[in-house]
């Protein structure tokens, strides 16, 4: 009988298929009597098997020499339910070779992404800013930073942790945070319409599309998810996101209360020092980003914790990136 | 010449006028030579004017004796703008009198209000209870509530001071909490249609409606604003919310857990414990309520200091509800 | 040689014994070469014992398909020394029997409880309430409330853990707390007897009772210890307890300005709002009720930490519900 | 008719009366046109009378040459009510003679005192030390530093402000604390009596009655209250009581872990690092008189509020040394 | 009799002369019957008097209509002694003219101002850039940035208020900053000398003499001393001064890692977010900086307290920009 | 082949050798399967080797029964590289003994120390007193208190971890603390020569040397490494510290306002409250001191985890003293 080709995550109990996969970890340990062994993780972009590999198995030596984190094997493997969950009983493995991308492997096939098309999420919030922005050079200002990161923004992810820590992650937030900031924007331009000077819906979009613009120089990828970069981590995207957009807007004809507006957007949109932002939100434009965005990622953590949390009861433990407990339902 | 009538916000300097207004403030002073006099205040929904009595003149003894504040007045006088700024040169005075109504009197008239018409404000928030939710004995639980209490809910405020402190602010806050609720439940709501149990849309258009209910028994209504209770003061608006809600309940059959989820929105509804909440928010309605109600209570906080802060510069004082400066514009 | 039947906690090194005990633990584990085995706890209500059940054991069948934590069982047992701590050689085992309550089995026996005859305590707080408590509406209002719970008061904790976190540990917290109130109730009463209007020592005694009333329903028991239950979590025990007094209100002619001091002593009795309290101490009664409660639980957590401690020196590890070192004595 | 004499504090108004006043205050202002004019205080133990000597007056060239502020002064005088409050029309005033002592006079029936008798409350501390601590050594070290400060403690206060800030405030303080101490010794140390070591009741008897003791050093006493020392705000009265315990325990044969227990009892009596305390309260008699200690000041703080506070409605307003709001009663 | 020209902060009492004088102040008051005046204030560098004009003064009118807070005059008055301290009783008063400044007239003798000569400091640093910063892209950015900057530096204050506040200030306080972090360079490289990388000497001085350049941006002058520019309040001189370092450093081809560690100095040297840094010291030459410039403020504000503090006793009061008292001597 | 005798922490992989080592822990474990086990550590003064002897072993028996931690073995082994880091191949092993003295042993050469010669340390710190502390009662009262303590001194740790935990850690803390202080002692002793009464070098230089005296009480040496006290624990060497220089003070003719400048250093020298400090920094002297103890514990803390951390990426991990992440160089 054939052998199936199919994703890990959609393996069966029991199933027998090729597949490829990312090594993600590989440990060193020892039993306690003394011998070594190791244990080593594959996963692709939903599902992730740990498992050990005794001494004196076959694959002991290749797994020892050969393996090498971060780096993706096509596998031929049986998965099967053991009491310490699922493992992989390998019958064949080798490192992915070139024209496996041909047979329809994409590295990205083996890392958590976002559940909505990254193509389309660039195309909705392009569109935004060319129908939102009423001012011209902000509006290409804008626009000029999302093309010129293309690339970059279809896989970036919003955080290495916490909350939209995934694929396409980066998209999928600052797209919603763009949409509830839109709505805000008219919503309270119209209420306060008698404030002067108005607030500025421009600024609003423009600032919800670039709050975290930072995180493309904080955050470096890798086939095992993101890490901080050097920069990252002694001047973090917060100001590094306010350098992209002082770099494009040098030689452009932005009125300067606007560029200051919308830098103060991005200052700011953290809101509290300890949170990392500098300066409080002090304008309508940034306290309504700022809304909008820790909304949208507290939003993220508690559905991440009801979905992942595995203790029992009315509630979720505490540990968790909020450090709270959250209501499942059930009395 | 005949004396026009008109309102006290209306006057211009120099202007003689018959009107009606709220005696405000009465306080007892004293020149440093020792020569006693009163400053009295007397205002309207949108002016405020405060100037002295001296002792020698006529008006002296009356002020005195019976003028009380708190009461109304019917005011025949002349607006003089002087060094110490507006100043009411009194022609004729008497409190108002029960003919007065016909004529025109009404209380509200001389305390700040919003400036949103309440029934129409009113009627849209029992539509959107009517049309929003879906839950039968829910939607009628939230709809007895706000028609048992319609009368207050046309006139009360917000709050006491800081947000909305004025006739009607209560309603002008509550519905712009429940629209940006609506928003927010419907964008949650599709976004992670994969949640089980889903984010329930009944709760949190209930959530947001109620969330402040228990202001209703912490403060009173004077002529002068609003006040606090005893009760207000020793239990607070967040358990007396809840409690209306619970006695309200008593006899219908409702979802026990639809009861809980609502409960709980209002007793997180300010999320930290040092702002009042006994518990943070632990379930997806609460933390949407939450940042629609911290949000419009902190826009509107700024919209206010920025319309009333008199300092000069680009940023206004920190000496404000909000403990901070925020940028009026200009460079 | 016949075998004793005693208690668990009262067996000797290598002594063989009937008795009963609760397996409040089974963890299904496995050693680093592979092989699952389980560890078991078993207890009663003075000592804990853990061992593990190898898979080569005759017990490791009916250890993984019957044995449920939870459940109560009948042992033959050696009590056996080991490298690992005590361990329990069972001869046999079986689930307690119906008619094993008449050989003198309690399900109370296999927990940890107060020093203290729940009997007693409820009897003496009765006393109290009756004797101390003057004015008659209130009086009967407290009364009725614990003779209502009285099967549940009887062997309630006070909490799932922290303090008095064992059988009938809300009743000796309850009675420590209510003692000392009165004690300071008096003092001041006299101290300050000048205060008008005074102090009111009945909403001491009173609010002593009854501050933690709420634990009634923000736990529920199991043979296991105490869990939250899901408006534990959502609403907590400070304001269910005032439910629990405002619910048995209605209908009397209890004075509203007491009811109200008794009830703010309830919300206010943890006194800082991140400890839980959404009002701190507004009244003399309410700060007595605080101290009182306060002292009593940090001094049982004290005594708790210097009896379970189990580092050396002269003081203890801050690993304990205080976050701080104790002074166990010795220079 | 003869003029009487008799304290300020019982004169009614209109009444003329020789009596005895401390000058606690004089300050020179000036009024808006230019003209100086002194405004001075007189006070005795319970009432306090301030007005303006204006530059006309036969008073303005004494007032300004020769009376001092912290100085004592025969007046007869007329007590006015006025628009301003209660004021002096003063007849005649010289500074107080060495004869006035023979006439009646003494300093300190120009401070507010307590309303208990020093000697006696000296005596009873006395007797609680004698009867309540069974360690010889240690008794003894009590008294002594008790017995050598006899002629200071009679006098001295508990603070320069807060909490029993009066003449004899010390003694009453700390009889109050050392009163409820000895209690809560008896009640804990029988509820815990299988604690090894046992709680030990002297330590917390001594720790009770000498928890203040630094104030003798802290604070210096004025004709017109305490004041600090330089001492006293460069190292505190928390250090300062520990030194006068180790200096009076030079040369006697206390047992160490005793006397130390004794030193951790003061250095911990503040609790929280932010309040003072180089250390939290580490052991049973360490938190028995930090809470005794505290629940005195605080009941002392809120009746005095409760007094003193001239706001209206239901609670006081929150500018006290508790910067929070206090229930005065009714509804 | 000639009259002298000399400085305001040189007369004594009595004496009458010429001198140059900046209005700080000109304030609209009335006093309590009703009379407008003025309260006007002239000051010197070091001399400051605040002083009446009343209505019925010759200088009424062209004090009312005329002078102009901010602008500089030339006055010919006495400095009389009065109750309410020292007064300018004002002969002749006229704006300065253009020919002033010919006469020795200079806006800058009309400000506090540093005690030492503006341009040595500035050729201090200029020497120890050019003698201690041995990597010569980095040495040429910071002496180019200096001297870029000179006119502005030679007067800019540090700040608006607290430390440094008077001109000169800034160069005061870096020069200050930079010895104390060169001698800490030195003796902490040396001690470390094992560590790889090694700490890097070139950025610690290069961090010192640059930490605060963002005040160039942050600051505005003007005659009455320092204000925040828009983009000060909305961004901050933390964030600015990164940026002078940025824009300078375009083109140049300085090594990556040692721009990154000196941004890092700037961003973090004020060590923690509720100071306004956005990520703490996390290289020893931040931490060293951080320190050395934290040192110098506090000592700054330290020594005005002393001089400037006016109350009685041992202690200051604690109404200063440190909140606390400090000890002036004295037992 | 003669086996070479060495140290520890001088030998290669595979090299076998005599050395003296602190058995600095021995923990008695169990593998899965139930085999009991020790893990034992070894230790000189730069290199730790932990590593099992299991039970099969012919060193089991002694390691059970008679190898102690805290105690000193000869040992003759061979350093082996594993799976698990560095082992012990145990050839021969005895307790130190007398004689070994006389072969070299000494018990400091198994604890890790600092790299600088405790009496040359000594002599300088001793030179520094002599020649920079110009007030001859305050000089001798120092160096007193540095000679009878010579011989803890010369070995004393700077603290039990975090800072300087090594044998003569206190002399290089405090030798670096001194020289820091004495360098700021001149430079803001100059600056502000106008202070009255001026900076007191003296002061200074004594307040460094003596700051940290209280650990001579506050921890105790034992072979492996310092423990607390327990009057360390429940007074703490803040205060133990000010005790060692008032009771050397006592007979002494020291100036008292001096007298109080120094133990106002030390009992200020943490600043803040929750640090440890009973009272801010409230004088010059306490500032300066403060400033250079906290800057060389935190760059001593720094270095460390530069040297120690085993993260890999540009930055450490949090889990550190500091719990926060340092930059190790790298972009």
């Amino acid at each position: 009988m054939a052998v199936l080709t199919m994703s890990l995550c959609e393996m069966n109990e029991g199933q027998e298929a090729d597949f490829y996969a990312l090594l993600s970890e590989k440990q060193e340990l020892t039993t306690r009597d003394g011998k070594p062994y190791y244990r080593v993780t594959f996963r692709d972009a939903r599902r992730e098997v740990g498992f050990p590999i005794w001494s004196d198995s076959a694959l002991a030596d290749p797994c020892r020499s050969e393996w090498t984190p971060g780096h993706f094997y096509k596998l031929r493997a049986v998965l099967r339910q053991s009491n310490y969950g699922p493992q992989l009983e390998i019958k064949k493995i080798r490192p992915v070779e070139d024209g496996d991308r041909q047979e329809g492997f994409d590295p990205l096939m083996c890392q958590p992404a976002s559940r909505f098309d990254p193509v389309e999420m660039f195309a909705e919030l392009i569109n935004i800013v060319e129908s939102r922005i009423e001012n011209g050079p902000l509006r290409e200002l804008v626009a000029d930073i999302l093309e010129q990161n293309r690339e970059q923004l279809l896989v970036w992810p919003a955080a290495k942790k916490n909350h939209h820590a995934f694929v396409s992650g980066y998209l999928e937030h600052v797209l919603n945070v763009t949409r509830t900031s839109c709505h805000l924007a008219e919503k309270y331009g119209e209420l306060y319409n008698d404030l002067d000077p108005p607030i500025n819906k421009d600024v609003i979009v423009a600032g919800a599309v670039l709050h975290d613009i930072g995180k493309l120089r904080e955050l470096a990828t890798t086939p095992a998810g993101a890490e901080y970069t050097a920069a990252g981590c002694l001047i973090g995207h917060v100001l590094q996101g306010r350098d992209i957009v002082r770099e494009t807007a040098v030689g452009r004809s932005i009125d300067p209360e606007i560029l200051l507006r919308l830098e103060h957007v991005i200052v700011s949109h953290q809101r509290l020092p300890e949170w990392g932002a500098p300066k409080p939100p002090m304008t309508p434009e940034a306290l309504i980003v700022h809304y909008a965005d820790d909304l949208d990622a507290k939003m993220n953590m508690l559905v991440c914790v009801l979905k992942e949390d595995t203790t029992e009861g009315p509630v979720t433990s505490k540990r968790n990136a909020m450090a709270q407990q959250f209501y499942r339902g059930g009395l």
